[in-house]
């Protein structure tokens, strides 16, 4: 049995110890919460610790305790729909947003997670060009994070996969070429840091891109996992603030906040462009808990520090067992490390699995990587662990 | 002090009564769940009591304790993405809403509400118009669910608006005729019942025009209310179970189940015509808890009977009101009732609102009607003392 084995089994062992039955019946019956009288005891599970979940970018810490609370808080009203209200957990939490990057509200849309945003902006943006009459593509880094294209390519509009240069960076002169060629409007998507590589685009590269650009060329930076990306990144929103009206700057509430399943996400832009893409996303798209949950995260400096101190910490473990085990990577500006493997990478990652550990996916064209998440420093321990057993096994 | 007033004061202080502190802190400490330890006692907040709700057609009782407890059940694990895994709740949803309605999964999709499924098809029927080089119209009642007009407009799409008939139901000769003028695609949403006016449309007319449709009529039926209807409503399920693939259902989560705030709807359709759809909505667009919700919610039949029996208690209340006071009313089939304000409806609204009572917003062109959604039958005896207060007031 694995050490994180015997915690699962602890953390199970003393859930059936608790006489929770005793405890919520005095809480229910005291008249509290008169709407959630429960027949028998209700319980909340604990997080589950098996398998290790180092696959889709999540935050090991789940979410901070006040974002629960403002669940639990809100849960009895959650009946009824958010609203547009001004008095509304909707508008106070764009308001907040706004203010946290020195913008206005003006300047902020709320979407089921970024990818509504990145959604509504593809539609918008294909919609514009048609109803101008213009030919449309959309020009996407490969690899990257694959929604532009899942979104554009029923829209008809042509996708245009630049690959990333020898260093797993978008290459920005490429894609801006393929904009140059192209007459008509070309919406460009730029992850940054980008996944899956963890890299970040050259921000000078960027620079002279936008400056040149004419409002033929509509940029989306999808900036997911910025908070992780330290001083060196350079994000889109300056030029916002410079007033651009081709610019459209994504973030989530799904990384650094650990609301994934929550579907809290949210663009930055010009006004204009803001109320472009309100024609184009969900009408009550926001869910009501997630409204409050996102409030109570953005205002808990302390969750996200931890968030950020928790990263750092598990980079080090990982970059300190690749190097001993002299496995190339690429040094990550995100919450997850693109290493080489050798051999078959679908066999690789069915024997992670065998170990209880769940990692990337295959991202084609780059087969001979891995992409794993950043777990607790805990998780990667056992995760280089296994990496070191399957070097004495001859497996990699 | 109304006696609602009074109900509302009392709730408080049984909450200021209540030693929540000691409780919480010996279920939290006891290792029921280690990711849920607060440093002050939660609250669980009651679900407000004024002022009344009667302007969302929400449910009145809430949602159901069952539906609670799967939120809280999955609460530690809301950080992860829901997926698309076999075993995941999103499948397993997908799959019970089929079962329930004797579909298989595959004419099943799920929404953050039906309104992004009725957003989807739009856009999906849209688009397959615009490809094949059609010209496309959306034909609407009116009044009717604003949602297919305000999706619809911004691609440039034609709205066709066709005043309900005398009876305040949907007139499909007159919507049948203005599609059959049309050289291209006709998108025709027939939100039955109608909201606002609570009316059912013929089902041998709708049976007529479906017989008579070719592929270039798409039919979207917003079955919202469905579960209200009673024996008289005819849905539009039948035509699928046929095998015809210009049909698409909509129902939803928010009525009959009390889920509004989470955000669940759902499509049925021909598998062809979901896998359209699928390519125009929202990946990753189920929140975590919410698939949990509504798994506990479709099990809960015991509940949904609950609020069928609730609507039916407070429709009588309000019939007999509105007939003591001579106030013409469209009887209903749905959660609400569409009735005649003499006088300016929007000072009637003031009216309302300052009586802690929130009515249905004005719904043009029927500027001489007020929708009313039905509270539990003790709200609405208070709506209705309010109205005779108004009256003997010279107000209505």
């Amino acid at each position: 049995m694995t050490s994180k084995t015997q915690e699962f089994v602890q953390s199970r062992r003393n859930l059936l110890k608790t006489s929770a039955a005793a405890v919520w019946g005095s809480l229910l019956l005291s008249g509290l919460s008169p709407m959630l009288q429960a027949k028998e005891a209700p319980k909340i599970s604990p997080k589950g610790s098996l398998p290790i979940r180092l696959m889709n970018n999540e935050n090991p810490l789940g979410m901070s305790q006040n974002t629960k609370q403002a669940i639990l808080d809100n849960l009895n009203n959650a009946s009824e729909y958010l609203g547009y209200d001004k008095n509304s957990a909707r508008t106070h939490l764009a308001e907040n947003i706004g203010k946290n990057l020195d913008f206005k509200i003006d300047n902020v849309i709320l979407g089921n997670g970024s990818s509504e945003v990145i959604q509504a902006a593809v539609y918008a943006f294909v919609n514009q060009a048609r109803l101008a009459k213009k030919s449309v593509q959309i020009i996407v880094g490969d690899p990257t994070f694959e929604y532009a294209e899942l979104y554009g390519k029923p829209t008809g509009a042509s996708i245009i996969k630049v690959p990333v240069n020898s260093k797993m960076q978008l290459d920005i002169p490429a894609m801006q070429k393929k904009a140059q060629n192209f007459k008509g409007i070309s919406i460009v998507y730029i992850c940054n840091p980008n996944n899956p590589t963890g890299t970040i685009a050259s921000a000078q590269q960027i620079e002279n891109w936008v400056n040149a650009s004419s409002k033929d060329i509509l940029f989306i930076f999808d900036e997911a996992y910025a908070e992780y990306a330290g001083a060196d990144f350079k994000s889109g929103l300056k030029y916002i603030k410079e007033g651009r009206k081709n610019i459209l700057v994504t973030r989530t509430f799904s990384k650094i906040y650990g609301l994934a399943g929550l579907r809290i996400g949210y663009g930055i832009a010009d006004p204009q462009v803001i109320k472009d893409l309100q024609n184009f996303i969900g009408l009550d798209n926001i869910n009501y808990l997630a409204a409050y949950a996102g409030l109570a995260a953005l205002a808990d400096k302390a969750f996200a520090q931890k968030s950020i101190q928790t990263n750092e910490k598990s980079k080090k473990v990982v970059y300190d067992g690749f190097k001993e085990l002299k496995i190339k990577y690429i040094p990550t500006y995100a919450n997850f490390v693109f290493y080489e493997i050798k051999g078959d990478l679908k066999v690789y990652i069915d024997q992670m699995k065998s170990e209880q550990i769940l990692v990337g996916r295959p991202f084609p064209p780059l087969l001979t990587y891995n992409r794993v998440s950043l777990g607790t420093p805990e998780e990667m321990q056992t995760f280089i662990g296994v990496l070191k057993k399957f070097r004495s096994q001859g497996k990699i």
